[in-house]
């Protein structure tokens, strides 16, 4: 046989009565596709659905093989073709389990009726005894538009699931949170926010996820200031909390003092403009920015920076420089100046790369690979949900920065995502100060 | 030591430092409290929450216990006194669980950044790639607005949540259904439906539940039109659907043929109605209702029925008689005419009672606490997922309650609710009407 070596899943519907898998098997065959593992994902009354794993030989072969079956007929369809990741997001990435099994007639009155009826009238009596008898704590509403999902932009909101079930995997597995996604079939800031307060009740807390600027900086302010949990938008203030842990770190390595030094921030998007607002609550004196957008310029000066002349000016002005642009290869070697540090965030291309930066002179430099918001969020809202505080501060989110930098090793520039250290530290942190504040 | 017969659970709260929990044992064992298992609920980075149980004499002396413990101070605290039923709530019934684990930065690259990349675009490309990898098209919103919990009414959904929760651990266990309660701050209906069409495209289905009547018929029946998924009110149509299946099996047992017989419905509220309905719908010629509101009198009429002249005039007309009042002993046995077939569901106490009932002549009598919504539902639901149906149709519904009464063992009313078999038979009776439908 010869060496197979482009391997990919199919999966297919076949009509449920017998033989019907056999014709796919037969047509597979044929044409000397090799099926490996065959999982099946829905059985239903007239359908099955399946994952096969085929070698063949290459995209031509799998092409050749995938349209034989489409030809059978009779109700047999392949539906898609998936690589290893796709296959990870098979059936979606997450599912409300019960927290316990029903065994008996018993388990039955005590979980659903006639119990429950005890369990809502003592809430009724209390409405605080819901922090105790529904998860209701909890939990935290994942809310999207759809309009900046990741680097895609506007894809909508249901294209944009993955990221949110996605969120949904590290708030169970880094923080014990129970997290929902809320897929929005609104772009207007009007009706976002009002759909948010018709159904905050379910929900000990809330955090706003790839919703596009400018408008996410209104419906942000308006949930914050109108609901009595707290409301996060993760693109802003998760970002802003990696980076200032990721500043610091550099500035520790570089043997800089952060609140004494010029700051410069290039491209003031959500990030960008959120980036600048943390630096100036931490305390830095000067934040200088530049963006070609108008409108978020007046924002950063209306929060306290400095907007820049020129891109040369902010490079020669400013002791450490932060780039959120999207724009690969802004800074050019000739604007870095001796001794600066440079985080050039921009995925996957930054505007200037950490060695291109070190080589111009740059006493430290980093992209933005490192800097995941996987490190924030996670344990900004189990402090927050522990603490059971009604808004997420400044104070509380610096507190979740610092944190972060005591959780990294000597010589990294943030803690490795998986160390369950580190959304501990976080939680503590946030929780500390939501308490005490 | 003398017999404990008074066992009771309670949640204190105790600040984190050593030697707290020591003064709350002391407490309890100065007063010959008995205290068994602890449990930890929740350990923050202040306070620590745990559920003591303890045995003591009596009311009296479990209340002296309490009152100490709150006594000592320093931020310890009783919030909660709990029995077995309070318990199984505790800290919630369901959570949103990631289905896999995230173990290395390989898997963490696939499941989240930059993987997920791949995913998003595929399903922008084409949306039906969202049925295969995402969770979407087997996640069900569980909506409230809380007017009508149980039989508590209007006690708003923050104490109706634990009857959603429970609704999600029905849906899991059943039917592997990823059931999501979404608690709603309005009871308008504009905005309930327009909140409801704002969040449902992360969801395959719409089960409404515990919205009270007059307004839950127009919130359905806009969401139901206005949505591309099925919409259901579960104390409508589920609540029918299980009751029609308990009148199929009443005839059969009484002998009597249900599509010739004429059928008295006593009370058309939100079920009364739906139960109205769906016998219209079966093939009933002659439904005869009645009620105290003229507007719910009206609602019949245009569905079909016939309004009755009195009470006494319905029980002396009607073959089969169903009453859904509220109102016990409502039916007086001088009106139970030779041969009828009696279904008085009112919860805790019926109209008659089965007894009374037969005593007076009926050939079968039944009341309320067989006919329990949980037969229909989470089989309902997963039937129409499966077939990736737009609607809930009247011949789903109806196939459904055949479904419930082919899974009655000989001599039942209706099946076991634990048994999985019902949920699997009416999963595919309605898949099978929604694919060749």
């Amino acid at each position: 046989m010869e060496s197979a070596e482009y391997m990919r899943n199919l999966i297919i519907e076949t009509p449920s009565s017998p033989g019907n898998f056999a014709k796919v098997a037969l047509a597979i065959g044929s044409l000397e596709g090799d099926i490996g593992d065959i999982q099946t994902i829905k059985i239903g009354t007239s359908s099955t659905i399946r994952d096969v794993s085929i070698n063949c030989r290459d995209k031509a072969h799998l092409d050749k093989i995938v349209e034989t079956i489409n030809h059978i007929g009779e109700g047999i369809a392949v539906h898609a073709v998936t690589d290893d990741v796709l296959q990870a997001h098979e059936g979606g990435k997450i599912h409300m389990k019960s927290r316990m099994e029903i065994r008996s007639l018993g388990d039955l009155r005590r979980v659903y009726t006639p119990g429950v009826a005890n369990v809502c009238e003592t809430i009724k009596k209390d409405p605080e005894q819901a922090k105790y008898f529904t998860g209701i704590s909890n939990t935290v509403a994942i809310v999207t538009d759809g309009t900046a999902i990741l680097g895609l932009g506007d894809i909508g909101p249901v294209a944009g699931m993955p990221v949110m079930e996605g969120k949904s995997v590290l708030f169970d597995q880094f923080a014990g949170i129970s997290g929902v996604p809320i897929l929005l079939d609104t772009t207007d800031p009007d009706e976002i926010v009002n759909t948010v307060k018709n159904i905050y009740p379910g929900f000990g807390g809330i955090l706003l996820e790839d919703i596009g600027s400018p408008h996410c900086f209104e419906v942000e302010e308006r949930l914050k200031k109108e609901l009595p949990i707290p409301v996060m938008h993760d693109d802003q203030h998760g970002t802003a909390v990696v980076t200032l842990a990721s500043i610091l770190s550099a500035c520790r390595q570089a043997g800089v003092k952060l609140a004494d030094s010029v700051v410069g921030q290039i491209g003031l998007g959500a990030a960008g403009l959120a980036i600048s607002r943390m630096l100036i609550e931490y305390g830095v004196k000067e934040v200088h920015g530049i963006d070609r957008d108008e409108e978020a310029c007046v924002r950063l000066e209306s929060h306290g920076g400095v907007i820049a002349d020129s891109l040369e000016e902010l490079m020669g002005t400013c002791d450490i420089v932060v780039a959120t642009t999207g724009v690969s290869g802004l800074i050019k070697p000739e604007m870095v100046r001796e001794g600066q540090v440079i985080l050039a965030l921009s995925n996957p291309n930054a505007e200037i790369t950490p060695e291109a930066a070190l080589e111009a002179g740059a006493a430290f430099a980093a992209d933005g690979r490192l800097v995941n918001n996987i490190l924030g969020f996670p344990g900004i809202f189990r402090g927050v949900l522990n603490a059971h505080a009604k808004d997420i501060t400044y104070p509380m989110l610096i507190a979740a920065a610092l944190a972060i930098v005591d959780s990294t090793k000597s010589g990294d520039l943030v803690p490795h995502p998986l160390d369950p250290t580190v959304h501990e530290n976080v939680a503590e942190a946030v929780e500390r100060v939501a308490t005490e504040g």
